[in-house]
C-alpha cells in the first residue's frame, strides 16, 4: 500500500510520500516512491507513485531515459519539455508504453495494470502545477478549490486536508497538515509506514526549498503525532453528550 | 453508499446508521438501514444493512418471516432463536437463502452479491454481543480490543473511533463518537447523508433506551459538526509549524 498527497498553495507545493511495500503482508520493504527531478535555476519536478512497484520503477526508468517523440525521433525529457502540461503528457505516454510493455502480461499472470501518479513542479517563468496521472496515462490537474490531490490509501487522510487546507494556507502549514493526513492514514493502515519523504517547492524559487526523508523517531513529526492525539482526545471531550431522553419502544 | 457503525462498550450497545440510498449519482432517496426488532422485558436485537438495498430488504423480510429449521422444518425466528450466537446464524442463513434465490441472476446481469451486515443486542440474561455478517453469511463477533464495527464507506470514520472509543467509555460517549465519525463520513461521501438511525441498548435493560432518527437541522447534531470543525481547526492551528531548515538539493 501508499500513501501519496500533493498540496498546491498560493506560495508553493508541497509533496508527501510514505516508503512501505508489500507484496502480502509477510513481504514489507522500503522504497522510494518520491522521485525528485531538479535542475537548480531552471526547473523542479517531483513524482510521486502509488500501485505496482515494477510498473512505477520503470516509468521513472523511462522519464530519466528519455521517449522519443513518435514524430520527430528525439529524445523527449523533463528536462527539455516546454511546459508543466507537456512534461505531464511525457510522463503520460510513459504510464501507457509501460502499459504496453507489461499490461498483457500481467493480464495473463491474472494482475492489474494498477498505478497512479501526483507530478507536480515549476518550469521557472511559468505557473506551478500539480496533476494526478492515471493508469491510462490520462490526467487531471489540481486547481484551487480543493488545493490538494492524493493517491493510494487516500481516504483515512482527506477528511483533515478537506476542512483545513487551502489555496491561501502557509506553505508550511500546508507541510504540516499534510503530515497529519499522513499520520492518520498510518494509524488505520499498516501497509503505509515510516520513514517518510517530503519536498517543498517554494513558487518561483529556482530550487527545492526542502527535500527531506522523516525517519521514525524524528523528533518534529513525533511531537506532531503526539499533539494532534491530545488535541483530538482533547476536542471530543469537550463536545456535550448527546442530551436525547429515553424514548424506546 | 452506506455508514453503519455499532460500538460495543460496558454499558451497552449503539449502532447507528444512515439512510441514503443510491442508484447512481442521479437517483437517490432515502431508506431506512437500521431495523429493530425489540420484544420488550425479553429481547432486543437490531440489524444495520449495507450494500444492495433488494437483498438486505430481502434478508430483513425472511427474518421477519422466520426460515425453516431445515432439520425440524419449524421456523426459526430472532423470537424463539435461543442466544444471540444462534440468532446471528439464523441471520447468516437468510443472507445464504437470499444469494440461492438472487445471487445467480445478478451475476448474469453483472452484479455483485455485494452486502454487509451489523447485528447486535441481547436476550435478557445472556450477554449482549455485537456481529458482522459478511455476504458469504459467516461472520465475526466484535470484541473488547477494538469495540466497534463498521459496515460500508468505513474509512473515513474510523480514525476517530480507534482514537476515542475504548470499552470503558460511557455508553453516550460511545454515541456521540459515533455520531462525530458519522459526520466524518457525511463530509467526505456524499453517498452517506442525514437522516441518521440511532439505537441505544443499555446492558440488561428490558428494552430500547434510545430509539430516535437524526433529521436534517437536528439541534444537538447540528451543534456536534460545528464544535468539532472548530475544535479540530484549532487543534491544527495549535500545532508548531515544521521547524525544517532549508536542505534543497
Amino acid at each position: 500500500m501508499t500513501y501519496c498527497a500533493g498540496i498546491l498553495v498560493q506560495d508553493g507545493l508541497v509533496m508527501i510520500a510514505d516508503t512501505r511495500t508489500n507484496a502480502g503482508l509477510d513481504d514489507i520493504s522500503t522504497f522510494r516512491k518520491l522521485h525528485v527531478f531538479s535542475w537548480p535555476g531552471e526547473r523542479t519536478m517531483a513524482l510521486a507513485t502509488a500501485g505496482n512497484l515494477s510498473l512505477t520503477q520503470s516509468i521513472v526508468s523511462l522519464l530519466h531515459e528519455g521517449i522519443p517523440n513518435p514524430e520527430t525521433g528525439e529524445a523527449e525529457t523533463l528536462q527539455n519539455a516546454p511546459s508543466m502540461f507537456r512534461a505531464a503528457q511525457l510522463v503520460g505516454r510513459a504510464v501507457r508504453i509501460v502499459r504496453e510493455t507489461d499490461g498483457e502480461a500481467l493480464r495473463e499472470a491474472g494482475l492489474k495494470y494498477d498505478m497512479s501518479l501526483l507530478f507536480g513542479g515549476q518550469i521557472v517563468g511559468q505557473p506551478m502545477r500539480l496533476f494526478m496521472v492515471y493508469s491510462a496515462g490520462n490526467f487531471i490537474e489540481c486547481g484551487m478549490d480543493a488545493p490538494f490531490l492524493q493517491i493510494g490509501e487516500h481516504k483515512y487522510g482527506k477528511p483533515i486536508l478537506d476542512r483545513a487546507v487551502t489555496f491561501r494556507s502557509h506553505l508550511y502549514d500546508a507541510l504540516k497538515v499534510g503530515l497529519i493526513s499522513m499520520d492518520s492514514t498510518m494509524r488505520s493502515n499498516l501497509g503505509v509506514g515510516l520513514p517518510i519523504d517530503i519536498i517543498v517547492l517554494r513558487r518561483d524559487a529556482a530550487a527545492p526549498e526542502l527535500n527531506r526523508r522523516i525517519e521514525a523517531g524524528e523528533p518534529y513529526f513525533h511531537d506532531l503525532r503526539e499533539r494532534w492525539s491530545a488535541a483530538l482526545r482533547a476536542a471530543h471531550m469537550a463536545i456535550p453528550r448527546p442530551p436525547y431522553e429515553p424514548t424506546g419502544e
